[in-house]
C-alpha cells in the first residue's frame, strides 16, 4: 500500500502557521494531522475546530482530523465543509455507539478513521471493519507530544495487517501516531502502516529543516 | 479605576498570530485575552496551553486566560511560567471548590479572576471577596465569538459594582467578555467596567484596522 | 392573575390516554402537564417526547412539557412541533448555562418555564427574569407522584410572588407541582400561585370523577 | 430453536394501548418488547416503569424489557412484579460490574438478557454465557424506531450461534432488535436467530394490519 | 448555645483506634467525628462505612458522620444503625436535591446536618432551615487535615447565626471544621459557633496528651 | 510458580489493627492486601491512603494495594513511599488509559497488577502483558466480603494462565480475590493461581485462630 505522510500541526510554530504550510507544501505532504482534545478523553487541549477551519482556507493539502474527545459526535456540526479526501478520525474509547459515530462520518462526506489507545485490543473492532478506512495505531498514550514508543504496539501493527488481510479488507489503511521518528517508522513501515505522523522525533526535528526531514522520511517510508 | 482593554486572541487570523500580536503590541493594549475551552463546559474548543506558551514566547504583553472548562485546577501545572500580571480566570460554575482553585491561582503567581455567566447571580461570590483580584462578567453565554448581548447583564455589572464597593472592595475590578462593541462598552464602562475584552465587534471589527479599532475603543471607555 | 389548572398525564390510565384526555377536553383544563425524566436528573423515567407528539395529534389544549432531565437543551430538537401557548419548563439545577437554555426554548417558539427545586432557593433566578414566563416551585422533590408538600415550599410561593412584583414582573406567572390537593391548593393560590398541577391528590383523586375533581378545583383557586 | 415474536410497543399507539394489545394478544404473541431508555445511554426516552405496570395490569403476555439506560441495576426495584417467563435485558456497554448485573436480574425471577451494540464484538460475553438466557443482537443502533438494518450484524448472529453452540450453550436464545423486516427476518433466522422484536418495518408496517401482520412474521420464520 | 467537642477520627492513630477512643471517653467527648470520602467529591479517601460500625460496636459516644461525598443517599443504607443523638452531615454541594437528602437522613433517625464548601454563600440553605438541626461551617476546604484557616469564614459563621436567629431558628446549630486551633476555636465560639471539630492543631496536637488537649480546648470554648 | 498468601486488611478489626499485623507477622504472610475504594467504581468505601501510611509505619510485609477506584492515576502521588516489593494494582475498567497507568505504577517503584472483573474477556489485555507482573482476577464482584464465587471464574484462572504461558510470560503472577475459602483455593491453585487473597471464608474465619487459618491456607495452596 502507498505510503503517506501527515505532520502533526500541533508541532507547528504555532504563531506563523501559514508559514510552515508554504514548507509542507512546497516539500509535498499527503495529509496536514491536525489533533483536537478536550482535556476529559486525554489531558490536554491542543488545535481547535477554528484551526481546522483557518487552514482549510489556506491550503488543499487534505487533512487528517484525530479527534481524542469524548463523544465526538456532538462536534460533527464543525466540520461540515470537509471534503472526501479529509480523514476524520474516532477513538473507539471514547462512546459507546462507536458504529453509529464511524457511520456519521460517512455521512460528512470524509474517509473514516478509528483509533486504538496502546492498550485496547484488534479484536475489539471486528465487527467495524465495513465502516473505516482507516485504522489509527497509537504507538504512545495520545495527549502529548514527545514520548517515547510503546514497543508492544509495533507488534500490534502486524498483527492488526494480518487481520485487516484474513478477513479481505486489504484496503484499510493503517495509520501510526507516536515518536514516529526515522528509526521506528522503518520498523513500522515493515510491520505494515503506510500512514505515518510525523512529529518531534521526524518532521519537526530541530536538527534539520521541515523540508529535508520530511524528505528522509518519505525516503524511510519506500514513499 | 483604569480601563483596560484585553483583545480576544481567539478573533485574530490564527495563521498568522506574531504578526498578529506585533501589532497589538505597537499601538498598545493591556493584555492578550486567550480563551481555553474543553467542549464539556462549554460546547466548543479553541485556544490551548502549547498556544499560551507560543505566545508569551513572542511578547511581554500580560495575558489575561479565561478557562472555560470543568475542574480548571487539572490544567495548572500548564501555566506555570504565568507571571503577576497575568490573569488567570476560572468559572464560578465549573469546580464545587472554588476557593480552593481561586488561592491554587494566587500560588501560581498571577492576578486571581472569577467569571460568572449570565444567569449566575452575584450574591454567589459573598464569600470570594478576599481571593479575587478580577470579576469577569459574561455579557453573552461562553463558547462562541460574534454573539449579541444579554440586556439583563448589563444591570449585573452596575450591581456588582455597587456590592463590591459597599463590602469594601473597590480595587476588584469587572471585566466584561461578549460583543463589547463600541456601542456597548460605554455602556459597560459607565456601569462600572473597567477591562474589556474586544473580540469580532469592536477590536476585530472588519470595518477598520485592528490598529485604528483599538484606538477607538480605549477612546470609548476613557483610556 | 388568572388560575389555571394543568392535570398531570403521568397519572392518567396509560393504556387509554385518548378517552382521559376527552374527558379533560370536556371539562375544560388550561394545559396538559407532560413530565419529561430521565433517570439521572431525577431516578424515574415517566413520559416521552413520542407520547408529546402523540397527545399533540390528539387534541389541540396546550401543552405544558416539564423537563427533569440533564442537559434538557440535547432534547429540544424533539419539540420543534410547539407551538406558542405551549410551556417548556426546565430545572435551574439541570444546565450550568441556564440562560442560553432559555433563550433557546423561547427560539423553539413556546412560553419559556424554570423550575426551582425545593431547596433552591429564589434568588438563583435573580438574573433570568426577563427571560421567563413562567416559575415553576416544586412543592415536593421532582420525581415521583404521591409525595407529602413540603411545608417551606408555600411561604416560598409568597416570597416568589413578591420578588417578581417588586423587580416589575408582575406577568411572570407561578406554577405549582407537587401535591396540590383540593386543601393545599387554596393555600397556594393565596401565596400568589396561579397554575396549578394536578395529579393523585385531586384531578385524579380516585374518591371523585376526573371531571368531578377538576370542576372543584377550579372553584377552589378562583377559577 | 422455536422462533418467537416480540412487538416493539414504542410503535404501537400510545393514546390507545389497551386496545392494541388486545389485537396482539388475539393473534398471539411470545413477549411484548418495552423499551426504556435515559437520554445518556441513548439520546432519546420512550416508555417507561409506569407503562410496565400498566401493561402487565391488562396481559398475561410475558414482558420483554430491553433496558437502553445507564447503570440499570439502579431501576431494579421498580421492576418487582416480574414473573419467570418475563426477559430483562441490559446492555454490555452500560455498566462496568455486568456480571454482578446480570445476577441481580436472575434474583428478580425474570430470564436473563444480554444486549449488544453492533460496534460490540461477541468475545466480550465469553464469561457471562452462565449467567445469560438471552443474547439480544442490536441490527441497528438502539435509541430510535425506523433505521436500516447493519449489514454486518447479520454475520455477527452467525458467529454468535456458533460461538454459543460450540460452548455447550445451545440453549441460549438469540433475539434481534432493528429494522426486522420481513424480508430480514428470514435472513436473521436462517443465520439463527429466533425471538425477533417487530417494529415499523414488520408487525407495525401501515401496508396491512397489525395482526395480519404477525401472522406473515411469524410465517417467515418459521413458528 | 451549650458547646461541644467532637475529635475528628481521621486524626487518631489508625492502628490502635480502640485505645484512643478509650482515652477521648475517660476525658469526655460529645461526639467522635468521622469524615468519609470518595475521591470524587474531594481527592482523598479516609475512613468507611465499615470504620463506623466498628467504632459503634466500641463506644456510646454519638457519631458524628461527615459525608464529603457525591449523591451521599446511595450509602444511606450502611447507617441503618444510627440513633437518634448521632449527626449524619451532607453537603449542600453534593446533591441537586439536597431537600429530599436531607428528609432522608431524619428518616434514618439521626439529627440531620448540612455542610458549606468556603465558597458556598449562606443564604443557599434558605428554605431548608425546617429541615435541618446542623450547620457546618468548613473553615477550610473539605478534604485534607492540616490546612491553615480562611480567614473571611469566620465572618460566615456570625452572618449565618444572625440569620438563623433572625429566621427563629435559634436551636439550629453551628458546627466548623477546619484548623479549629486553640486560637481560632475561641474566635469562632464568640462569632457563634458551638461544636467544635478537633484535629492536629487542638485535640491531636502533638505538643500534649489528647487528654489534656480535650481539656484545653473545652475550657476555651466555655464548656 | 511460588504461592503467596495476601490477608486482606478489610477483614481485621480495625480498631486494633497493630496487634493483627503482629499476628500476621508472626505466622508469616507474603503480603498485606488493602482494598481502596472510592463509592463510585464500586458501591462501598473501605480503607484509605491514611490507613496505607499507617501500615506501613508498622510493618516491612510488602503491601498488595487494591484500587477499585475511577481514574486510580490521580491518586498515585499518595503512594510515593511504596517499594519495589509492593504491587499497585488497577483495574481495566477503570481508565480509558490503561497502559499510561501501569507505566506509571512502575515509575513509581512498584510491582504492577491488573485487575479484571468477572465480566471482563481475558482478551483485553492482550497488549499488555509487557507492562504488568500480576493479573489479578476477581473471582466474585468487587465491593464487599463474603460473597460466593463465581464458578465461571475459575477456569478463566485456567485460561488466563494458558494465554500467559503461551505468549511466553511464565513469570506474570495470578492472583486471585474473593471467597477463597480453603475449598475454593485448593481449585484456584490447579487452575494456576498462585497469589491467595485471603478473607472471612479463610484466614478471618472465625472457626479458627488467624495463625492457624493461615497455616491451613498455606498448606492447602502447597505453600
Amino acid at each position: 500500500m502507498k505510503s503517506k505522510i501527515s505532520p502533526s500541526m500541533m508541532c507547528t510554530d504555532l504563531m506563523n502557521v501559514e508559514e510552515e504550510i508554504s514548507v509542507l507544501e512546497e516539500v509535498g505532504v499527503d495529509y496536514l494531522h491536525i489533533d483536537i482534545m478536550d482535556n476529559h478523553f486525554v489531558p490536554n487541549i491542543t488545535l481547535s475546530t477554528d484551526f481546522i477551519n483557518a487552514v482549510r482556507n489556506k491550503t488543499s493539502v487534505p487533512l487528517d482530523i484525530h479527534l481524542m474527545i469524548n463523544n465526538p459526535e456532538k462536534t460533527f456540526h464543525l466540520y461540515k465543509g470537509c471534503n472526501k479526501q479529509d480523514i476524520i478520525c474516532i477513538h473507539y474509547e471514547a462512546t459507546k455507539h462507536v458504529q453509529r459515530t464511524l457511520v456519521m462520518i460517512k455521512k460528512l462526506g470524509a474517509r473514516v478513521g478509528i483509533a486504538l489507545n496502546p492498550g485496547t485490543p484488534i479484536c475489539m473492532i471486528e465487527d467495524l471493519l465495513s465502516d473505516i478506512d482507516i485504522v489509527l495505531v497509537m504507538t504512545v498514550n495520545p495527549g502529548f507530544a514527545g514520548q517515547k514508543v510503546i514497543p508492544s504496539t509495533l507488534d500490534k501493527i502486524e498483527r492488526l495487517r494480518k487481520l485487516l488481510d484474513q478477513a479481505g479488507y486489504t484496503d484499510i489503511e493503517i495509520e501510526v501516531d507516536g515518536n514516529v521518528s526515522f528509526e521506528n517508522a522503518k520498523i513500522m513501515r515493515e510491520k505494515g502502516a503506510n500512514i505515518f505522523v510525523g512529529g518531534t522525533s521526524s518532521i519537526f526535528n530541530k536538527d534539520a529543516s521541515i523540508s529535508d526531514n520530511c524528505k528522509r522520511l518519505k525516503k524511510i517510508v519506500g514513499y
